[in-house]
């Protein structure tokens, strides 16, 4: 079930203007929903892509989703994003489903969370994820008004660093630090050599701060910065994302 | 002689317009070395101020300092520093000395530099360097063309905590966490509550990644930023100053 699909059906299903102008398109890519934003004037003169990473829910995520692709599009970018494996309206995963009922289970009965529940939470999500991305961009980068350089903005974490890894289209990487890193994760971090900006938020609840700390250290990459504000889990400060968007403007532009 | 003295005479002893319009003045204060840098305009409408840290050395340090002063005038505000208690040329202090070449023989035996070493290495700078500064900000703030609020950057960071915490005028601190921290220093942290950016080379020789770490989480503000960048002591990027720089203009403007 984890192919690549052979061959890919891309449907723009909805379509509207936002008031800033940028032209926002709902799509499915092989039973995939996914959005794609491009801003005014990409039509005449192609633009960079960046792909939204997200922990998964895109229509609960999409408040947010919009206002970081509003702020690419500001910056001149078109950005997509795609809705995970087994979350939204996709089919759930049993085995997913497990693990996350173990991790449950571990963190009411204040037992650590194993390596093993990890592995099984997170791993088959790369596996899945990662080619529907790779998929996803080549689609999308055969839309007329976009071209590459592609980023990668946000979680899941180790999707960014497969993905970091596997894909060469993809020249700069913004990773959120606020999901759990599988021991493989880790090693593949040693492999990635694009420039890096990595947010942490410090007091992240359902985050462990020294594993982020640990997978700072371990990226390979010339040019990364760990960003870490005070604040929990969705309490990203705005002046945070507005230097992860000059991040990317640095190396997209 | 570490007293605050109860008068101080100020001597401006040289003056030179920069080619971006920068007023650079050298001074001395109560015979402490310092320059004085005011935006073109200031004299007309005053201008918030930004001390300038470093790690002792005036002349040496010319150049970096002049940097950050041309990019705070950019940024609209005047900017002054002062030279460091025994460094550049202030009579060199015996216990300072002893310090420092008890930490060289310490490092050269590959020994660990003990929490003795650095207490007597740092504190009695912070204890003589924080009431200079203060005694330079009641001075500087009297000139014309110059008022609050106050900012302080850079190094050395036990200075920074100090000054944070007994410096009410001082609005916002941008930190560089590149010396050593006492002990104390980090009891203090805790009694911080402006708004703090700590600069953090990730692979600096001579500092001590954890304990800077440590001093980030002991921070008492509500707003604070880790910034940890690739490179060595030297090494802070260009656009991680201009992170910083964005820090004091959200502050200070």
């Amino acid at each position: 079930m984890n192919a690549t699909p052979s061959s890919t059906t891309l449907t723009f299903t909805t379509e509207q203007r936002l008031d800033d102008g940028v032209l926002e398109r709902r799509f499915t890519l092989n039973e995939v929903p996914g959005i794609l934003w491009t801003p005014p004037g990409a039509a005449s003169a192609p633009v960079p892509l960046l792909l939204l990473g997200h922990p998964g829910g895109q229509d609960r995520m999409y408040p947010r989703l919009a206002g970081r692709a509003r702020r690419a599009a500001a910056d001149g970018f078109a950005s997509a994003t795609i809705e995970g494996p087994g979350t939204g309206d996709r089919p759930r995963d049993a085995d997913a489903d497990r693990a996350r009922a173990d991790l449950r289970a571990a963190r009411a009965a204040g037992e650590p969370v194993t390596d093993d529940i990890v592995d099984r939470l997170v791993l088959p999500l790369v596996d899945q994820a990662v080619p529907e991305w790779r998929s996803a961009l080549d689609t999308l980068l055969a839309q007329p008004g976009i071209r590459g350089p592609v980023g990668y903005s946000g979680g899941v974490i180790a999707v960014g660093v497969r993905l970091a890894v596997v894909e060469p289209r993809i020249v700069a990487a913004g990773l959120f630090a606020g999901s759990f890193v599988p021991r493989a994760t880790l090693d593949e971090a040693r492999r990635v050599t694009v420039p890096l900006h990595v947010l942490l938020q410090w007091d992240d609840e359902g985050n462990d701060r020294q594993a982020a700390l640990d997978l700072f250290d371990a990226f390979g990459s010339a040019e990364k910065t760990l960003q870490a504000n005070l604040g929990g889990h969705t309490g990203v400060p705005a002046f945070a994302a507005a230097d992860a968007a000059r991040f990317f403007a640095r190396h997209l532009r």
